[in-house]
């Protein structure tokens, strides 16, 4: 009987609109009515995106579109250079490592962000094939500056590299106005879908390196991906009831609106981070937050790891802990996608009622009606 | 208000009980609920191969564990020998080609199966690390003899590494007992799930292979994988409804039995042949059928794309025309999964009507009787 509350910075809920479409009986993926939703769908990511290229769709999580854009892109013995200031920034320093790229890291203290200073510096002593970065590094809960960056290569032959997973949908990341090269997204974030959909959109800067890459691909080949799309088919047969539930979900964003789900994305994000200081928490991530999850260290002497069973198994609300070196040290709220502010109000209620139990001192009701004064209309 | 029937080899039609699973609310991946998922879907799956050894999932549509199999256990420059007698034995070979590995092609007639004298005299002039081959050619319908070639191969360096993606669950193809050493297949086969899951098992031999592979992989990377696994976890977010309705697919598959389940396809597929013969219609694969669809070549006149489309459109089946080389010349029925031998009667029923209308001479239930001699109980 107990309710359950997913706000985790991946999955994140489904909507039900979604889950009944998904749930219609499969149909074939060369049928017409299939191809009409491909069409559909591939007009929808072009909004999303904030782009007039091709958003190529992958059946895979978000790492294989990460992985497809190194493959396709690079060439063997390419000089790169990786942000590496969590998890992920590590995935593309282990992706890039596993296709025989020469990689240099820009190592950054977890819970910051690059700074442009940083970037220009190595750019200015080495020339490399590609920056590769996370938009929001959803480890750390950071931002970094990909539109400062964008600036620094754009009229240059180097790639600027984003993997937007958590960001595409959850704030701004125009990929044609900011000239980005390219932008990765997966399915289970601010795309309210389950996971198993991966996206990648190419400049055209991008689409020439294609020409010139001597990596091996074959299932994450995007020049063959691109020119099945545009006929609307898919090189491999797509994860079906996937693309149906994201035909529902693109509809839905576009029903709200892309400005409006910034807007209220950043609200959420802002309530959360406010009422974490109002409880007298800290942030990890306390310069340069990403809109998409908020990072908090745990207090002192309790393990995060505890917090977040705590919060699941006696709360029903899951959210996330620490993944890697920050594992133990920090919970991460998500607030993207299909998370009503309602809900996060459970959540920093819950969240209070568990941090009591665990022995931190605070007063009862202080997060939640920070949030409150934040979030109301 | 038509209904609509799905008689092609993959997708094919998921069953109720599945649709209902996937469509509950999304649960976290690194949440106990979904490990214990998890290794209830290894034992389902271990059930599935017939094998003692890890059956790997990867969030792809088959052609990604396709390729895999060949980045985790090959090397560059390696030599290898490719089955090509439809599209996807043409698939091994493109895939072989994009990683660099020395191809030999045995060109098989499309409709035919490769000998096993074929193969030994192959081996006899050349030293190949692996055969790639198909246990069922699902664009020819054609089975090949993988048992057969399996003990050529078993004592030596040799890998056997088969695409089982319209095998698996379809007709006995026992991993252990026939000594393969990778066997892959997808999900939306035999395994009655949409697309957007593949699976991989490996031999100890195949194991030992991953262990000297030095072609790049990453998403796709089979050790890790494995590791993961063991401890009911994957390395990167895995498409969880599809996983969840998985679950339920190998318990529908439990309950009814292997053994059963390949009685009734193949009976199914002998009397889809039959019904075809009585409509003195010809089969593309005669000499050696695969129980997963059965291919028929369109009459004399008769562009078997038309007959698709009519079929789909005025009586709502959708049935599957020919790839590649054979389009416009057969058409493809399916009976695998969760096809009932009753759907298939009313398919063969349409396909009469449809046939009548292009003007095809036949007594009108022709097909259909001999149908029902074979299956009734």
């Amino acid at each position: 009987m107990k309710k359950k509350f997913l706000l985790t910075p991946g999955p994140t809920p489904v909507p039900e609109r979604v889950l009944l479409k998904m749930s219609e009986p499969i149909i074939h993926h060369r049928h017409p009515e299939f191809r009409e939703i491909l069409a559909e769908v591939r007009e929808g990511l072009k909004y999303l995106f904030q782009t007039k290229n091709e958003v190529l769709i992958f059946a895979s999580s978000g790492t294989g579109a990460m992985e497809g854009a190194v493959a396709n892109t690079l060439s063997r013995g390419d000089r790169v250079l990786v942000v590496r200031g969590g998890k992920f920034g590590e995935r593309w320093a282990e992706i890039s490592s596993a296709y025989g790229l020469e990689v240099d890291n820009i190592d950054v203290e977890w819970g910051e962000a690059v700074s442009v200073e940083q970037i220009k510096e190595r750019l200015g002593k080495d020339s490399y094939k590609a920056i590769l970065i996370q938009a929001s590094e959803t480890s750390t809960g950071v931002k970094h500056p990909v539109k400062e960056i964008a600036e620094l290569v754009a009229d240059t032959d180097t790639l600027l590299i984003v993997d937007g997973i958590t960001a595409v949908g959850v704030f701004p990341i125009p990929f044609d106005e900011w000239k980005l090269d390219v932008l990765v997204t997966g399915s289970q974030k601010a795309l309210m879908l389950p996971p198993g959909l991966s996206f990648a959109c190419l400049s055209e800067k991008a689409w020439k390196a294609c020409e010139r890459s001597d990596l091996p691909k074959y299932y994450f080949d995007f020049k063959k991906e691109r020119k099945n799309l545009e006929n609307n088919q898919t090189s491999y047969t797509p994860a079906i009831s996937l693309i149906v539930g994201l035909r529902e979900a693109l509809k839905m964003i576009k029903e709200t609106g892309l400005e409006k789900i910034f807007d209220e994305t950043a609200k959420m994000a802002r309530a959360t981070r406010e009422a974490m200081i109002a409880l007298g928490l800290e942030l990890f991530a306390p310069r340069s937050p990403s809109e998409a999850c908020t990072a908090v260290k745990a207090p002192q002497g309790i393990d995060s790891q505890k917090l977040v069973k705590l919060m699941r198994e006696k709360y029903g609300f899951t959210i996330a802990g620490g993944q890697g070196k920050a594992k133990g040290k920090i919970f991460r709220i998500a607030h993207m996608g299909y998370i009503s502010k309602y809900e996060l109000i459970a959540c920093i209620s819950a969240l209070e009622e568990a941090l009591l139990e665990l022995g931190y001192q605070l007063e009862l009701g202080a997060g939640v009606k920070r949030a409150m004064e934040i979030l109301a209309d």
